[in-house]
């Protein structure tokens, strides 16, 4: 089995947790490769082992950070590799298991012990912008001016839901309805419910609602304003694009893979959000 | 092919077209029967072909009223009896042909041009209340005194979701959920998804948010209050029911079948929620 | 000075602390009256200092409770009586002073080192209802029939404001924003701010929404459905009233008078929400 | 009676308007000046008439557009000029009089038959930075990049009153209340009253609510974010903050004053928000 090791970069706590792990690892004879960034940060790993996430090509990703350093991973590396998320952040709700219960997961993981949650993403579609990653959160359709509203229509399956002059839409996965779609308004959704969400920010009608469509629907955003608009995807990928534009979004044929040692999900996924501050 | 037909009571206008279909029917040759509450309102039809909700035995019923109309139809008959519904209500979620539709939409059932649209619905089990209607909107867990919150715990799949201090919790099916629910601030769910919605009813924590789970979830209500509990099935069922007890709602096996000609859902669904008052 | 004490009846050592605070003051040489039911529970007090609160004429009432024990005080007492509240509920957003400050509490008092908050309350007038208390926190109208929504049409100084159909419609003080009104969606509002606070229970029209008036308006509501409604005060009070009738809420000339030994508001009045549960 | 005129610049039939206006009152013979933009999108004025907004000494502005037009003549002209709006808008929030009402509304100013409303404005205090304008409707802290979140403290009075994450946080007269506030989930705010209102942007923390505080309030906004934020006033003025600054905002001492010809608020004011699109 060879793994992978990324760390949160601002934390000295995970990059010498993430050392631990790695040596750890690497006495007990297992192939471990390390992310070039925590290398920068922390450079008391062996240089061969370096390498970008783009590279990595391991059984499993040891990720230690909050729920930015493990979408930071999702984004950077290109197949699906488990995750097994160690959490240095401040609410977790991606990265589960405590720093203190590390050693105890990773022997876990050893004896094979785990099992895989798969989380669906959902993919964007523009003309002309073939670098879009895809979104295990969110995919955000932003005013380009912050303040000034946009003018927005939305279409499931060809159908027109809703037209909307607001902030942006939150296009959301059950992922990410405890993120930037809850503080917008929006539900929360169970994670194994397969649906996306459509969530308008601050829209001027008080009709505008959240909606929740199935996850096999075709969603067309059509932007009518004439300034350009921001479109972001879990709050990592940034793009400016032109305005009068349809950008379409769909279930994408790839999942996140996060390593999970119980299949219980309540109540911790409810409880977390009364922690957000 | 026999037919049954109902009607909102309390509007002439409804009576008197159900009279007109009738009439239609039965000189086209067909088998009708009518709702013995019609028959008291409007007493034109013929007493042979008059009998009670309960034991209408048809293929297809009309119904003519609004929302609640359909309703208490579906709450009396015992077969999941496929619906025709023409709108003579204000908004008319459940019942989409218009009233200057009716001839039309009946004369492209008699020539098979229409496609049956099943709508899931939910069981309430409690223990020793064995007459709980299945809900096509919503089971609602109310206050037994207005005005003074109850305190309930629910489960999803025996885990704790979530423990509140509230008027009261609505457990709404995707149809519901431009009912009561979405007054209640939950969103709205595409009819199609396979989903079951948690809306609390002006919850005393701000962190008690609407959830979205599948629809194969089991979800159990344990009520703590001292007082009594009142529980309601899609507006038109009323029980008392004792404290300290567990009400359990899972999807029914059963569907309500309604008749349609189109396939589309939006942009109705959306736009009728601009049109409440 | 002449003191009076009331405390929660359901809570033994707030009746203790009743007990010793009652007993210093006998000792300190004051004159000292006790309510009958914090007597009925807690059977320790001189029968000659017994009285009931309706017939408390005494400088400063000192009541150890929740804000439902300060309410109920507040509804019972005649006057304007002075109160220095103690905390024995969960959130206390009226009673200020901790258990375990108490006697500070009362030296700061002998001293004279503190000073009056007073709190707006409201009025309600309803044509054959003349025992309608004042509102320390809210008067709400509600569906007589829990699940049933009532239909009403609200006024601000004679001109329609609003016409919903809703559950029912809260009108709050500043004082009451943090309780009911907030539940259902109202704002915060500073207690020093000379305003009432209108909020639609659970309205079927998402248009509806919370309305902050100035505190000299004369608020009228018209009640158009033909079931009987409920009308509530404070949470303490209830009533049934027919339907087809106007009330009519106004600030009251009277005002609650609460001891406090700091002008400060921020940050506990915003802090306090946080752990509403 | 020296009258100055305004329209929007993108809308021939309020340049028409205007003109027309124009040519009613010289003909009258009064003395009448146009805004240098009208006439550039609209050349018949006398040149001699045409002066820039920033110089308008007159007696009376006529604005001839929406909120937005409205909101730029507030902002140029450096004196309270009382101001007749007829609403070319959509909504037309604070331009009431509709255009074919103009020169009823014209010849009833002319003859004295007319009253000032007078609505309170906030300023803006940042150290170094002297140029921000007064808001009629709303100041405005935003996060400088669209989809990342900002961090602030508020302060009322010198004390904290709440600490968010959040896309930003919207300050806003009562005003302003039917306009972004709303749209961020804030209650509808009398225009008589006087209070200054809070409202959270997309907040994380689902307990930061909207506040309502009294307008002789001293707010303070503490950035605490390392990245630079972007303040709006009125969605007309944008200016680019440094990061770890203090913002001061307080009721200012000028007034906005409309021409009203009826003191009746409701219902306009609250069915309004219903025609929001």
């Amino acid at each position: 089995m060879k793994f992978g090791i990324a760390a949160r970069r601002d934390r000295e706590e995970a990059l010498k947790l993430a050392y631990r792990v790695y040596d750890f690892l690497k006495v007990s004879g297992y192939e471990v490769y390390v992310d070039e960034e925590a290398h920068e940060n922390f450079p008391h790993f062996s240089p061969d082992d370096v390498i970008p996430l783009e590279r990595m090509d391991v059984d499993m990703m040891i990720v230690i950070g909050g729920d930015g350093t493990v979408l930071r991973v999702e984004h950077k590396t290109t197949r699906d590799i488990p995750i097994l998320a160690i959490n240095m952040g401040t609410l977790g709700f991606l990265a589960e298991v405590e720093p203190a219960e590390t050693f105890f997961a990773i022997s876990r993981v050893l004896e094979g012990d785990y099992f895989i949650d798969e989380r669906m993403k959902i993919r964007t579609f523009v003309e002309g912008f073939n670098n879009i990653p895809d979104a295990l959160n969110d995919v955000v359709v932003l005013t380009g001016i912050p303040g000034k509203i946009t003018h927005l229509k939305y279409y499931i399956d060809g159908e027109l839901a809703e037209e909307i002059r607001a902030d942006g839409l939150i296009i959301s996965t059950p992922t990410g309805s405890t993120a930037y779609a809850l503080s917008a308004g929006g539900p929360l959704v169970d994670p194994r419910l397969h649906a996306i969400l459509l969530v308008p920010l601050a829209p001027v009608a008080l009709t505008a609602r959240p909606l929740v469509v199935p996850d096999s629907s075709s969603i067309e955003i059509e932007v009518l304003t004439e300034r350009e608009i921001i479109l972001t995807v879990d709050g990592q990928f940034y793009t400016q694009l032109p305005p009068h534009l349809r950008i379409r979004i769909e279930k994408s044929p790839r999942k996140t893979k996060f390593v999970r040692f119980s299949k219980r999900i309540y109540p911790k996924y409810t409880l977390k959000i009364k922690k957000k501050f």
